[in-house]
């Protein structure tokens, strides 16, 4: 099924279920109102809000309006907290160097983002200003129930109930800095935007498979394209491994965020999903050094999924830079 | 007033309003049932709870009950992000190194922390094992109100709503293998632990003044002395200033929680509030190397903070050290 959270001037919105050709939406009011409490009881929500879902797209809901995504907050716009991977090992070789790549290759870079400043698909991306080198993060995002300190990758991936898109925008100024002093990033993390629904794995089929979504990753930049990144083939660790990572010393709750990092393949042809891996290429590529700028003001940001009957998956994200600073 | 998360079998437990002695207590209900919503709506709920507090100091409270300890959870059990400073320069320099503060000292090194695995004051502080090399962290935090992006130090310390105690475990083994690749400390922090209850800060007085409390932490292993901290004298940046370098580039929700790292003086004879710079100052120490061993099983911790009176602000963290792995 697919879900989203309307703007209702709370902090949390309005949970709405929303048809999978995303044209009809309806409250899920008498179910649940906020998309935390389905995450805290799923096994006893969840069921319910799929029979709405099948009334849904079958025509059969009686107050069904037509969905507007540019309502949408983020699916769980307070959520438990955001675990950043950095799951292509590509994106990871060109963009951070092999430092951040423990011995053996076995664990991933793996780093504890915030919860904060999360953004509906249409929302501008706020951003310091352009010596903060703010650079886009095209990738997938899962949604956990409860996943228990030790959990194994195979337990932690039964732990996922939502798969959505995200924009975790970098400012590659402040990474370096950060990195430098060893405490991770935090300035660095400004703003993660959201694709406008949220679904649950089976809505991808086949396509879903060992912990991987086997689908393209679209990214254009001012309409120009920047990547189309097969999300499957090139991950390094599954969604499940990668939860197994982080809770390996304490557990996670339910609306933990854990997003796959830019997604990148080894083919350079499929392009990038951030602007730092692409201005890399380009300057492997040799001749004059980088070409592409990275984000600046007024840039217009789009990302998309489609299956392969060209469904949107979680409709867009689709933002204009704003300078702040 | 003085604050509590009763146990209730929920995620976010009961709000109890708790008498200034400690010796009371009384549900919240009618008023808000969780301390996050009083935090999301603090000015219209806060004199509220103010009322129901001066009624029972006053002995007025029709359903008071005595308070029990034991029953609390941390009083923000599920709070927006934690975010860990370390704020004291002699505890950095004795444990981190001159690394992690940057050039010039204006910035404070803080990191992005987790909101999972938070401990009540009497719970069972669960780590992996000794290998890991587990060690205390008794530090101050305070709990935010909305912090907008780019607040200057005042505006940011007016959002502070609340302070806690708490005791912010760090595996040190960890903590460095994760700080030499730069993203930060993740699985290094398995779990927080906090002081019964959660005081405003007009609770503490002349002792709350310039953004530090001006009073001394209690820090004992075993029944043996650890630390006598004052944990104002020292603090490099007041919580004012920590929060505005945190929302820098994004604002922090309501009922973000911020620590101040274990508390340090520059005077050795103080003692520490973690193991790992008592090790330091056993070293500096000369002789035959650091004596105190880290956090092993059955270790007992206990911290406290008093006012000038004796009474206790907070109660007291009382938790015994289980190895899980």
């Amino acid at each position: 099924m697919k879900l989203a959270s309307y703007q209702d001037g709370s902090r949390d919105g309005q949970l709405v279920v929303v048809s999978r050709d995303l044209t009809q939406a309806h409250y899920a009011t008498g179910i649940a109102d906020r998309l935390q409490q389905v995450l805290d009881d799923w096994n006893f929500l969840a069921p319910q809000l799929q029979d709405l879902y099948a009334g849904l797209n079958a025509g059969r809901a009686p107050h069904a309006f037509a969905f507007d995504a540019q309502r949408c907050m983020a699916p769980l716009p307070r959520p438990r907290q955001w675990l950043g991977a950095l799951a292509y090992p590509s994106h990871v070789q060109r963009v951070h160097g092999e430092g951040v790549l423990p011995p053996g290759g076995l664990l991933a870079p793996l780093y504890q983002g915030g919860g904060e400043r999360l953004l509906g698909a249409h929302e501008a991306l706020a951003v310091p200003n352009g010596r903060a080198e703010p650079d886009l993060g095209a990738q997938l995002a899962v949604v956990t129930g409860e996943v228990p300190q030790g959990a194994s990758p195979e337990q932690a991936l039964a732990s996922v109930r939502l798969l959505v898109l995200a924009n975790a925008v970098v400012l590659r100024s402040l990474w370096r800095r950060e990195a430098e002093r060893g405490l991770g990033p935090l300035q660095a993390l400004p703003a993660i935007a959201f694709g406008p629904v949220a679904v649950t794995p089976d809505e991808l089929g086949e396509a879903w498979h060992q912990g991987r979504v086997h689908l393209t990753l679209q990214v254009d930049c001012n309409g120009r394209r920047i990547g189309r990144c097969e999300a499957g083939s090139d991950m390094g660790w599954h969604f499940g491994e990668l939860l197994a990572q982080a809770v390996a010393t304490r557990g996670a709750g339910a609306g933990t965020l854990l997003g796959s990092g830019p997604v990148s393949n080894a083919d350079p042809a499929k392009g990038c999903s951030c602007l730092a891996e692409r201005r890399a290429l380009e300057v492997l590529d040799g001749a004059s050094g980088p070409r592409t700028p990275l984000l600046g003001e007024g840039d217009r940001v789009r990302i998309e999924m489609k299956l392969r009957s060209g469904q949107s998956v979680f409709g867009a994200i689709d933002q204009v830079v704003v300078f702040q600073g």
